[in-house]
């Protein structure tokens, strides 16, 4: 028998692909199948990102005179509404999982002393372990973080009403993503951050996120001294002495894998789980995947080393590439990205995306959104892609692959697009074929 | 000199495609460059729809109590709106089209007589002719279409304001749009057709389709025994007997080609101008392209075809290909299809699609899309595909490319998703490649 412990998306996909090679799998789950994705991250942002979006839009919409007016949030109504779209979920997980053949086992927790394998206080016999335990979101060592109206993404489904003062504090894509939807919703937010607010993103796609965020107060290079109030937050102090109003904080500063319970793994200093390109760790017959290995924290990542630890449990040799995995951010648009890896050789290239659905009365307003390219001026080839528009993540998804094939800019006149459409990839690439041809001839 | 007559999507890239070659190209437009596409058709819709389903998304949201009301159009407020913003566009395809080396001339009407050409009354030395002048909607032949409140899409921006009671005679895509739309609205709508309505769609496309117009009267197997009224429409008489009170009629019974200007070249029984795989007419030096030439009346396939007839003219052999040309429907959500044109052969596996962006307050009534894939169980090659979801025309695009390329299901195992997203023709490749290997084993 083969043990996983933990049933989000590195869990799941490997108990299911085992299951399906015809081996017997048990699943620990301590909570409910789905893990944090579902639960708490990726599937609450959308839900939350799916009104803030209508929202804007509205807004946008009465603006122009379309609209004789902009809806208001019942915020109880959306996390009551949230947790029950997400049992829906759930059990649909459930069954799929169990439809292949996998025992799932609920309530349990499970935990690794070695080679040696616990469900709760009783050791079972495995012949393969997958430890799948995920992550905690990180508490930043700052005063004031155990007050009440300070959360994470975890306990943020605990929060009663919408706040009218809201601090983020975290520069990443969760702080853009949770900044925006708050601000959409009426909240007055502010994000602090100890470096520049999503400063890995490309110039170009950081003015156009901060764009999205023109609502949100943003404090950049700016440290907290504490979190203030007696009991409950009252405000957010910052080194330089400003002191920020706040009913409440969400700490967005980065995950944590979660790994305690498995003893005698070689870890890193974050407490992540060493593994090999096949998600062995450092125990024969042990194998990790998902955020308890450490980042890159994402759901496809996630699913794609659960197959691969499973595909090793199973004798088949698979290593894990992370080549060409497409990243996004969900504000007023999709944000996405994708690269070959091949460094920052090659042209860029930028233009403004075309109106289609979703920002046709954007233009009203000078802006449907950019696209960006980058070309290998040698070979033509794509190697890397990024868009700021509605739709973007499903279009990266598969730029990216066809990057990893090998797509040259010149391809694209194969490509016979639906019209009107949001992909702006599409257009530049054209374009840049058309570019390299004339300089050619 | 090359002349181009028509500055719609087929005669617009057609004229850079030359210019931007090298050629002295003039444009003749009658009224404003972008054509019907930008106009009336693609990009009204678009306009339209992106507000329909913003109040659809509402409406859903208020009966699940997460937002406190509906918003109300100002139909008045669209109208003016959306020529505002179709201006803007039109203005930046001028100066796409110029900045190439167009020269582009408004207001006058390009017309042939064989080999002749005419610019209004005067007479113009041509080296080749790409004539590209558009379509019109086909009229029915029953009585009362003069009425006033009696529209086509060519005729709706006149409407002053949302109608009452709205009959739309027509049982295609547009029909359905325009329906969708003014349900949205709230106007009371009904379709009439003669056939079944949506009837050429895969069943279970269909069946999804129906069910985003389900606040849409139907009749069908009806025919139209008149549209009634004293010089301003009051209703629709079927005949059958059935009156449906009308104070808006809109035709969209079809397309025909706009050729009347066109003497001397051979054209079909509907006017459409004959060309051969070239885009070459009857008459040596004359090209035609768009949807003057008949089917199927797309935008990409019609650009297509200018940049084809661009190309022979530059005496370079190119052949117009309509392989896996996707092709699209936008109701609450995308509908989009795509098909590598090999015939009925295959497996077809349908599902319902993952929740996304989009689509997650859907969950909730327990509907959050559909998606299908045809393969061939001999070679795993993807044959075909739709889906209805969020984002559907741009995934389709993709996919409809993948197709042309030979992609099989294994191939999918390469592509890394964005989550979440609505790609349901993953998953179900996903899917259908477990199941040939399980078979095979």
């Amino acid at each position: 028998m083969i043990v996983v412990i933990g049933g989000g998306p590195a869990g799941r996909l490997g108990a299911m692909h085992l299951a399906q090679a015809g081996e017997e799998v048990r699943l620990i789950e301590q909570r409910s199948i789905g893990g944090q994705c579902l639960h708490e991250r990726c599937m609450t942002i959308c839900a939350l990102n799916d009104i803030a979006r209508l929202i804007e839009y509205a807004r946008t919409q009465k603006d122009l005179g379309i609209l004789d007016s902009v809806p208001t949030v019942s915020y109880p109504a959306i996390q009551r509404r949230i947790c029950e779209v997400q049992e829906k979920l759930s059990s649909v997980l459930d069954a799929e999982t169990r439809q292949v053949g996998v025992e799932v086992i609920y309530g349990a927790v499970g935990r690794l002393e070695g080679d040696r394998v616990f469900v709760g206080d009783e050791e079972v016999r495995a012949d393969a372990v997958l430890a799948a335990t995920g992550s905690r979101p990180a508490i930043p060592d700052i005063p004031g973080t155990e007050l009440l109206g300070v959360y994470t993404y975890q306990t943020l489904p605990t929060m009663s009403d919408l706040p009218r003062h809201m601090v983020v504090i975290g520069g990443g894509v969760v702080a853009a993503e949770f900044a925006h939807i708050f601000a959409a919703f009426g909240s007055d937010v502010k994000i602090v951050t100890r470096h520049a607010l999503l400063g890995d993103l490309d110039p170009k796609m950081r003015s156009a996120a901060l764009r999205d965020l023109t609502g949100v107060g943003v404090r950049e290079q700016a440290a907290v001294a504490g979190i203030e109030g007696a009991g409950r937050v009252r405000s957010v102090m910052l080194a330089d002495g400003e002191e920020l109003e706040a009913d409440a904080v969400l700490l967005a500063t980065g995950l944590v894998p979660r790994s305690e319970s498995l003893q005698g793994l070689r870890m890193g200093p974050d407490g992540a789980v060493v593994v090999d390109s096949r998600m062995r760790t450092s125990v024969p017959g042990v194998y990790a995947a998902g955020d308890v290995i450490g980042p890159p924290y994402l759901t496809p990542a996630a699913r794609r080393e659960g197959v691969v630890a499973a595909e090793n449990i199973l004798g088949r040799d698979t290593v894990m590439s992370y080549e060409g995995i497409p990243q996004a951010m969900s504000l007023r648009y999709d944000y996405a990205f994708a690269a070959t890896g091949e460094g920052d050789g090659g042209i860029t290239l930028s233009a403004p995306a075309p109106a289609g659905p979703g920002s046709f009365w954007d233009v009203a307003g000078g802006w449907a959104g950019l696209a960006q390219v980058r070309v290998d001026p040698g070979t033509g080839r794509l190697i890397g892609a990024a868009a700021a528009v509605p739709g973007a993540s499903i279009l990266l998804s598969y730029i990216g692959y066809l990057m990893k094939r090998g797509i040259t800019v010149d391809d694209f006149d194969e490509i016979v697009e639906v019209h009107p459409s949001t992909d702006g990839v599409y257009g530049l690439a054209r374009y840049a074929a058309g570019m390299f041809k004339k300089k050619n001839e």
